[in-house]
């Protein structure tokens, strides 16, 4: 069965709508999803970029685009009581969870913040959200040292394979960076995404020619 | 007859893509295209984001982007010699053009870069680019203190609407940022897109309970 890994965080919109796409893309073919949780605030933190929420003009358009794209795609969307919120706790009993449930609680927990509202910086929000999947198990290794160690061996796992955002899909080696980007995925599925990997590399490797001060 | 601004800058290959579709666009719907350069270093340098060819796995990342978009919107891509290059002649000679003689010049100077793959920084390839065009004229006013300020003020201008990056186009007063939302704008001009303005002024009003001290 062909596995698709996702990279993402709670704290992102755009990977609350790549999880609820990728669920229904991988009820329609029989695949199966891989979550991986990891920390944006690191990704960005690694590579000095902001995030959108960050930049006042593009968080005032992200959030129209963001309802647009939850409009277009028929994903149910409240959004969460604040923005950004710490998704430490979230993220670190999602990671806590083993394979198969992890798909569980990762749905819960998105949906919750997302759909329904929820703060999930909030621990007692947390517990309700995972009630049903053993959450006395999941939050003391979430609060242990490995489990918070388990969050920045994996985010630093990522960046070190080249994720520089969240959501990010891989099929195999192929990364899709973006929630706009899973047809693009369908297409690689399907055999049908051709791609010139001779200009690809040719235009990694050009030289700069300008560079701003900064 | 219903116009179409859009912002660029000839060092974005994004930028590059939208220009060609929209042209489709325009000459499919009977639309007015409305170029307007500005610098896009001047639009991250006023919000402190980096652009994603400073960033080293997103620029990566970006190229198979986005040869594979040009692959799928059939658009003839070869990208300049050098990336990022120094746009900023080739952004003040198409501020000089005046209106309906700008969307040749800018036609002919994205076609240079990205399909031809000239180097706009290069004063001798603006100049032969615009051959047509009345050079003199448009390199003159380029290099005089109006040609300057007046892409500095155009820049200014865009920050001031709300522009964070390139390309954004505008309809009417609705922005549509990056090339792959131009299937929404295409919406919005059918009146097929639907958006809850309540709910995105209610996420916009949300507060952050997380930030990042950088």
């Amino acid at each position: 069965m062909t596995t698709i890994e996702l990279y993402f965080d709670y704290v992102s919109p755009y990977a609350y709508l790549a999880w609820v796409d990728l669920g229904r893309i991988a009820a329609r073919r029989g695949l199966e999803i891989q979550p991986r949780p990891v920390l944006f605030a690191g990704l960005l933190g690694a590579s000095g970029a902001l995030g959108p929420a960050e930049i006042p003009a593009k968080r005032r358009w992200m959030w129209r685009d963001v309802v647009r794209c939850a409009t277009r795609r028929d994903v149910p969307f409240r959004g969460p009581p604040a923005h950004p919120f710490n998704p430490l706790l979230a993220l670190r009993v999602s990671l806590a969870a083993p394979g198969p449930e992890r798909r569980d609680v990762v749905d819960a927990l998105f949906r919750a913040a997302w759909e329904h509202g929820r703060d999930l910086a909030d621990p007692n929000v947390v517990r309700d959200t995972i009630a049903g999947l053993d959450p006395d198990a999941l939050l003391a290794r979430a609060a242990s040292d490995d489990g918070k160690r388990a969050l920045r061996d994996a985010t630093q796992a990522a960046i070190d394979r080249g994720v520089f955002g969240v959501p990010t899909c891989y099929v195999g080696d192929e990364p899709f960076f973006g929630a706009d980007r899973l047809d693009d995925l369908e297409l690689h599925l399907d055999g049908k995404l051709s791609i010139d990997e001779a200009l690809v590399r040719s235009l990694i490797e050009r030289p700069a020619a300008a560079t701003r001060s900064r």
